[in-house]
C-alpha cells in the first residue's frame, strides 16, 4: 500500500490514471485542496461532479453514497480542548473508498487521521487488511474523540445542578444554555453519523469486507452509546434549568419573608408610639396615669414584647 | 428541447396534441393560468381532472402522484427578503413530468425557475440530459432558497437569547413567537417535501433516469439537513423563551430587593423618631436627659447606624 | 343506479333480498334507523351482527372492516357553525360498500351526504362510475368540512396571542383551554380517519376500483394536511399560553414597581417629617434655628428633592 | 361443552388427563388456586412451568404466549366503583386456550367472567361457537369495564378545570395528581393489552377461528379507542394543571394589587398628617394661617382628595 | 458439565484448546481477569480481538454479537442496597456462549451468577439443559435485581409528592433530581438490554435452543415491564416536581397574604393616630370636643373597628 500526499500524487504525472498498480493499495490524503486539485481528482478517478462539489465546502451532513466503482463517505465528529467544553470543533472528513484505493479530503488537520497515517507507516502489516480497514481506523478515532466531550458535559451538568441550587447566578443560566447549544449541535451531526455507520457495517461487498464490517459494527456501537449519552444529558440539562428557576423563586421567597417580618415587627410599634403622640389634652386613662411610670413602662414593655411574640410565632410557622 | 411559454404553445394550434415531436423535448411554463388555459392543458395532455383542479388554487401540500404517462409533482419552499426574516413567501410549483415533456404551473414568478430557464436557453447542451434534469435544476433552486432563512433565524435566536438575558423587552417575546410561527410553517411544508424527494430519488424508470436520480438524492440530502436545522432551531427557541421568563423573574427579584431594603432602612427609623414624638410629660430617663445633648446625639447616631448596619448585613447576604 | 330511501326499500317487500338487479346499482340511506329496521338490514344483506350493533349507537372510531361481500366503513368528521368555533358537531357515517350497492346509516342529517344525493339525482352520468365513487363524494364532503374549522382556530389563536400580550384576561385563558379541547377531540378522530382512508386508497379490488382509488388518494392527502394543521395549531397554542402567563407575570411586575416607587418616595419623607415631630425641647441645631426660616425651608426642599431624585434614578434604571 | 369448577374437576380423578372427550368442549375456572392445585393443572394439561409460575402471583403484564397445544393469555383491565374514580381495581385473568378446552385462573372474582359463565349456562347454543368465543366474551367484558372509568375521569377533568380557575384549592391539585396516577397506571396496562389483542385478532388457526377473530377485532378496536382516550385525558390534565398554577398566580396578583392600593392611599396621607405634626413654632405660612380654618380645611380636603384621585387612576389602569 | 474457575482452567495446560470433550459442557468464570489471562482466552477459544478488548474495560452497552462459533453477549443490570435507593451499582457481565461452553467475564462479583453457580453444583440435572440455560439463569437473576429498585423509587416518589405538598424542603428537590438521575441511568442501560434479549429469545439455532428461548422470552417480558415502569416513574416524577414548585408558590402566596393583612390593619391606624398628632392649635371640631371624651372614645373605637372590619372582609374573600 502506498501512503501518498495527495498534492504530490496528483501533480506527478499529467493525464495518467491515479489507480494503484494491480495488487497494490493506495491512500491519498488532501488537506484543504484547491479547485484545480479537486478537478484533477475528478478526472483521474472519474468521481461524480456532485461529490467533488461537496469536497469544495464543509458543512455537509454525514452520508454514504454508492457509486459504481467507489463509496463516497462524509464522516463527522467533534473535538474540544481544555477542561471545560467552551468551543466545539467540527471535524469533517470526505472519503472516497474504492476497492484498492482510499482518497481522503479535509479542510483542517484531523488528529485521528494523522495518527492512523503514522501507525500505518510504522506497521506495514496492518496495511494488508485493505483500505477499508484504514478507513475504519480513521473513523474510529474521529468517533472516539466525542467521548471525552460528553463525559465533560455530564460532569459539568451535575456540578451546575448543585451550585445553582446553592446560589443561582446569571452566568450559570448562560452556561446551561451554552451546553444545550453544544448538545443540539452534537445530536444534529452524530445522529445521522450513527445511521451512516450502521448502514456501512451491514454491507459485505467489494468495498467493505466482512472482516472489516465486524470492526465497523464496533464503531457503530460507540455511536449508539454516544447518542444515548446525548439524550441522557439533554434530560439532565432540564434538571439544571429547573434547579435554577426554583432557586431563584426560593430567593424571592426568602426576601419576601424578610420584608414581611420587618413590617410585622415595626408596623405595630409605629402604631403604639403614634398613639401616644396624639394631641389630646386629657385622655381619660392618661389623665390619671400620665405622670405615673406604669403606663410608660407598659408601653416600653409592649415595644419589646410585640416583636418578640411575632418572631416566636414566625419560628413556629417555620418562616425563620 | 423546446422552451416555450405555455400561453403561446397552448393557443398555437387548436385541438392538436401538445406532445413534442419524436426525439424532441418540450418544457411549457404557465404563470397564474386562467381556467380555460388549464382546461386546454387537460385536454391536450390528457391530465387527470384532480391535478388540474390542484393547479387552480395554491396551498396544496408537497406530493408525488403517479399516472400512466407522467408524474404530477407539487414542490414547495420558502423565500424571504431582507436581513431579518419578517415575511415568509411560499413558493409553490406544480409540475407534470412526462418522458419527453415538462409542464410547470405556478401563481407567482419563481426565481429558481426563471434562472433555470435562462441557463437552459444559454447552455443547450444541458438540455440533452432530459426534462427530469430540468426539473432537478428548478427543485434544487427552490430548496436551496430555504438555507439563508434558517441561518438567519438561527443567528437571530442566538442574539435574542443574549439580549433578552440582559434586558427583557416585550417585543423580544413577540419576536420569539413570530420565529416560532415561521418554524412551524416551514416544518409543515418542508417535512413532506423531504419525503417526496426521497421517494423521487429512489426511482429509476422512464420518468426519472438513474443519472438524474443521483442529483435528486443530493436535493434530498439538503432537505434532510434543512429539517434537522428546523428541529435544532425549535429546540433553541425554547432557550430564548426560558431566558426571557427567567430574566423577567430576575427583574421582579431585583425590584423586591430594593423594596425590602427601603423598608428595612426606614421602618426602624420611623419607630425611633416616633418614639420621641410621644406626648409623655416626663419619661423617667427623658426627665433627666431631655435637656442633655447625650440622648439627642444617641438618637441621631442611631438614625445613621441602623441603616448602615442593615446595608452591611445585606451586602454580606449577597443582596446588594 | 337506484337512489332509494332506506325505509321505503326495506319495507317494500318482506323476506326478499335487497340486492340490486344484475347490472344495476343501489344506494340505500337510513337516518337514525330503529332496531327493527337494522334487523331487516342484517337479514336482507347478510351483514355481520357486530356491524349492525355498531350502527345502533354512535361514538365509534373511524375504521375499515373487510367482509366477504362488502366493506364496512365508519367515517367521521366535524362541522361547526358561526364565526368562532364554539361547538364541534361530530358527523358520523356508517357505510356498507358492496360491489353494486352502498348502504349508509347515520343518526343526524349529514350535509355532505345530502348534497351528493341531490347531485347524483341531477347528473345520472356520475352514477355510472360506481357506488365507490358515490362513497368518495360523501367522504370528500365530510373531510372538507374540517378545513374551515381549522382555519378559524388558527386565526383565533393568532389573535389571542396578540390580545393576551396586550392585556391578559381570564376568559382568554378559558378560550385557550376550549381550543385545546377542540384540537384534542379533532386529533382523536381525524388521525385514525387518515389511516383508514390511506388504507382504502391503496386497494384495487372489486369494492374500490383503481379509478376511484385515485380520487380517494386525494381525500387522503386532505386528511394528511388536516392532521398537520392540527399539530401546528397545537404547537402555536403553546405560544398563546406562554403569552398569557408571561403577560400576567409582567403585570405583577408592573404593580410591584409602582408599589416600590410609592414606598421609595414616601418612606424617606415620613422619616423627615417624623424627625421634626420629636418632643425634644432643644435640639442643638434647632435651638438656634428653630425660629429661623432656613431650617424649615431646607426641610421643605428636602421633601421635594428626595422624591425628585428617586424618580430620576428609577427612570435611569428603566423602571419607569 | 362442560362448565366445571376447577377444584371439582381437578380433584375428581387422580392422575387422569383433564382433556375433554372427543367432540366435547371444557371450560375450567379456578379462583385463587393453591400451589398443589396449580401443580395438578401442570401435570394433567402438560402446561409449561413458567406459565404455572405466572399463575401463582398477580402483577404480570398482558401477554400472549404460544405453546404447541395451547395459547397462554394474560388479560388485564380495571374496574372501579362509585361516582368518582377513587380506587382502581386491577382485574387479571390468566387463560390457557386449547383447541377444545379453556382454563381460566384468577385471584379475585371477575364480574365479566361470572356473567359469561351464567350466560353460557343459560344459552347452550352459544357454546357451540367454541372455547375461543367463550374467551372473547370474557375479554370483551373486562375491556368494556374500562370505558366508564375513562368517561368519569374526562368529566371530572373538565369540572376541575373550571372549578380551579374560579378558586384554586390545594385538594384540587392533589386530585389532579391522583388522576394522573390513575392514567399512568391504566396506560401501563392497557397499551400492551391492545397489542396482545391486535396479535390475537390477526390469527386464523386451530386456537382462534376466523369467525371468532372478527369479534376479537372488535375488542381490539375498543382497546384502541381506550388508549386514545387515555392520551387525550393526559393532554387535558395538562390544562387542569396549567389552570391551577395560573389561578394561584392570579390570586397573588390580586393580593398584590390590594396591598399596593392600601400603600398608595395611606402612605401619602401619613406624610400629610406627619407634616403638620412637626414641632416648628412658626412655619412661615402657618404663622399667618394656623389660626385660620383655611389651612386646616385644605388639609382635610387633601386627605379625601388624594385617595379618591388614586383610586380613580387605578380604575382607569384596570387594576380595580 | 464442568464448572471451572477460569484461572485454574486457563493455566492448566499451556497451548491446549479449552473446548470441552465431545458430549461434555463447560462453564468458565473469570472475575476481573488480567491482560495475560484475557490473551490466553483469546488464543485458546479463538475469540475476536474486539470482544477481548471489550472484556478489558467495563461501561459497554448491552449487545449481542454473532460470531461463527459463538455469541458474544454483554448483559447489564443494577443492584442497590438499603431501603432508599442511594447508590446504583451497575452489574456488567460479558459472556461467550458457544454450543458446548459458556465463558463469563466480569469485574466485580455478581450475586446472581454466584447463586446460579451454587445451584448448578447442587442440582446436576439442571446442567443437562445446556449452557444456554445456564446463561438464562444468570441473566434472569441480573434482570430481576432491578425490580426492587423500581418499586422503591415508585414508593418514594409517591411519598415525596405528599410530603412536598405539605411542606416543600430544598432537600426534597435534590432528592427528586437524584431519582431522575437514577431513572435516566437505568433507561440508558435497560432499554438496549430489552432489545438484546428480545433478539436472543427469537433465535432458534445451535447456540440457543427452542426450549431455552421460551425461558428467555420470560426474561424479555420482565425487561419490557421494567422499561414500562421506568417510563411511568419518569411521568410521576414530573408530578413531584410540579408539586414542589406549586407548594413553594403557595407559600409565597401565604406570606404575601400575611403582609397584606398587616399593612391593611396598621396603615389606616397609623393615619388615624397621626391625624390627631397634628400641631393645629384649634381644629374647628376639636375646638369644642377636644376636652370631651366623645371624640377620644370615637378614635379608640375606630382603632378597634377598622382592623375588625378588615379581617372580617378578608375572611369573606377567603384569604384567611
Amino acid at each position: 500500500m502506498d501512503l501518498e500526499d495527495g498534492r504530490v500524487e496528483l501533480s506527478e504525472g499529467s493525464g495518467g490514471v491515479a489507480l494503484p498498480p494491480p495488487g497494490g493499495l493506495r491512500w491519498i490524503d488532501l488537506t484543504s485542496p484547491t479547485a484545480p486539485e479537486l478537478e484533477l481528482l475528478r478526472t483521474r478517478f472519474d468521481f461524480h461532479p456532485l461529490t467533488i462539489e461537496d469536497c469544495g465546502h464543509l458543512d455537509q451532513r454525514p452520508k454514504l453514497e454508492e457509486y459504481r466503482t467507489h463509496l463516497f463517505l462524509v464522516t463527522q465528529g467533534f473535538s474540544s480542548t481544555g477542561d471545560k467544553v467552551e468551543q466545539l470543533d467540527l471535524q469533517e472528513l470526505h472519503a472516497f473508498l474504492g476497492e484498492r484505493y482510499l482518497v481522503t479530503v479535509h479542510e483542517t488537520p484531523i488528529a485521528a487521521l494523522e495518527e492512523t497515517w503514522q501507525r500505518l507507516a510504522k506497521e506495514p502489516k496492518l496495511l494488508e487488511r485493505g483500505v477499508d480497514f484504514a478507513y475504519y481506523l480513521v473513523a474510529d478515532g474521529i468517533v472516539d474523540d466525542n467521548f471525552p466531550i460528553l463525559d465533560c458535559i455530564a460532569d459539568e451538568l451535575e456540578e451546575l445542578e448543585d451550585s445553582v441550587l446553592a446560589s443561582p447566578q446569571r452566568r450559570d443560566l448562560q452556561r446551561i444554555f451554552e451546553l444545550k447549544h453544544h448538545l443540539v449541535a452534537m445530536r444534529k451531526v452524530l445522529s445521522p453519523q450513527r445511521d451512516v455507520l450502521g448502514l456501512l457495517a451491514k454491507r459485505g461487498d467489494a468495498h467493505v469486507t466482512e472482516r472489516t464490517a465486524v470492526y465497523l459494527r464496533d464503531v457503530y456501537d460507540h455511536l449508539v452509546r454516544i447518542n444515548e449519552s446525548i439524550e441522557a444529558s439533554r434530560d439532565l440539562l432540564g434538571n439544571a434549568l429547573e434547579a435554577y428557576l426554583s432557586a431563584v423563586g426560593q430567593r424571592t421567597n426568602e426576601i419576601m419573608k424578610y420584608l414581611t417580618i420587618m413590617s410585622a415587627v415595626f408596623l405595630p410599634l409605629a402604631f403604639v408610639v403614634g398613639f401616644f403622640g396624639q394631641n389630646f389634652d386629657d385622655l381619660p386613662f392618661v389623665e390619671d396615669w400620665v405622670h405615673s411610670d406604669l403606663l410608660m413602662w407598659g408601653m416600653i414593655v409592649t415595644c419589646v414584647a410585640v416583636p418578640a411574640a411575632m418572631i416566636t410565632w414566625f419560628k413556629k410557622k417555620g418562616w425563620l
